[in-house]
């Protein structure tokens, strides 16, 4: 199994990579902090290809090379709330890119290496979870992902993309926030369900407990 | 009854702008086109207020002085359809700043010019129409807009924010495209819909047509 990960030191990103190194097949991860990537590269014995989601060329640059992937994880995600009264710039293009255009560029550059019968995963949001004051742009971005990525499943041939639902999940993105809600999931829990999901046909939405 | 009409020279703005300029009170207008623009605007007696919607300071810049309005209709939009494949980044960035921030800046700082049950209208579009190939960015950002608008109401107090769902509309939009669909309303129509609308309770979404 061909695998790359993108976000990968981030929470689901990282227990995905565990998750995947443990099959057989070469595995890439991507992220933007470079010396965290290495070090979790260097431990499951992949290759490390940093680079910064919002800028297309570092998203085709990463995938240089890359050829018949069997499955691409998009883990990478930012929330950091705030009133839309308050909407900071520079905070609004960080989730824009992490939650959304990194993977509008994965989608382009990326479908046409994946091999047939390859799949995309795009880490989603549930609009009942996340339609709260001062998510304005966790869920829009979410919201746009989640529609692109229906779109790309018309334009695509041969390739499957599953937009991932799981329920909030016990990751750093939390720490933007304030709090971890109660309940919420390990992201190893995540990983197992997209392994246990690629080793069947693969669904469309890949919905993950309550 | 004080109106800010913004993307008041594409099809739909210039029809609002002309249906409200009927009504009493003052009628600010604003779009990229300054000379379309201050043609509109000379000819209903309205303020033309230029503006390129992609940037945060021409948004703020355009609504100050602005106070007590009791309408904003956001009209911008593009669709530049595409496929994902072919993607181009100006192209995207163009769709997003029409169809999704500028609505954004326009919240963040046009709420808070709104009087007391004041109303503030987006042009959304319905996913049903627009989940098609080549429209993955049009598609995606209007579903964003309407997630910011679903946030925006929890976040607003005392005013009404209307996401506007018409059909197919006989705008320039479709010269991007290459023809007009079949059925398509006259830009005449929504906006006498959103007038309607304003002098009523005003809805939180405002389907026309079929």
């Amino acid at each position: 199994m061909r695998t790359l990960i993108v976000g990968a030191t981030g929470g689901i990103g990282a227990a995905a990579a565990r998750a995947f190194a443990a099959q057989s097949g070469p595995l890439w991860l991507s992220a933007r902090h470079r010396e965290r990537l290495e070090t979790l590269a260097a431990e499951l014995g992949a290759e490390a290809r940093p680079a910064d989601l919002g800028y297309e060329s570092h998203v085709s640059a990463l995938l240089e090379g890359l050829t018949e992937l069997d499955t691409v994880v998009y883990a990478a995600g930012a929330a950091l709330p705030s009133p839309l009264a308050e909407a900071d710039p520079a905070r609004v293009r960080a989730v824009w890119n992490a939650n959304y255009f990194g993977a509008l560029w994965l989608l382009k550059h990326g479908l046409g290496r994946l091999a047939p019968g390859g799949r995309m995963y795009l880490l989603g949001a549930r609009p009942e979870l996340v339609t709260v004051r001062g998510f304005s742009q966790y869920a829009a971005s979410k919201a746009a992902l989640a529609r692109a990525a229906e779109v790309a499943r018309l334009e695509a041939r041969g390739v499957g993309i599953t937009l991932v639902l799981p329920p909030a999940v016990d990751t750093e993105l939390w720490a933007q926030v304030g709090r971890v809600p109660r309940g919420a999931l390990a992201p190893g829990v995540v990983a197992q369900a997209l392994l246990e999901d690629r080793s069947g046909p693969g669904q469309t939405e890949l919905r993950i407990g309550a």
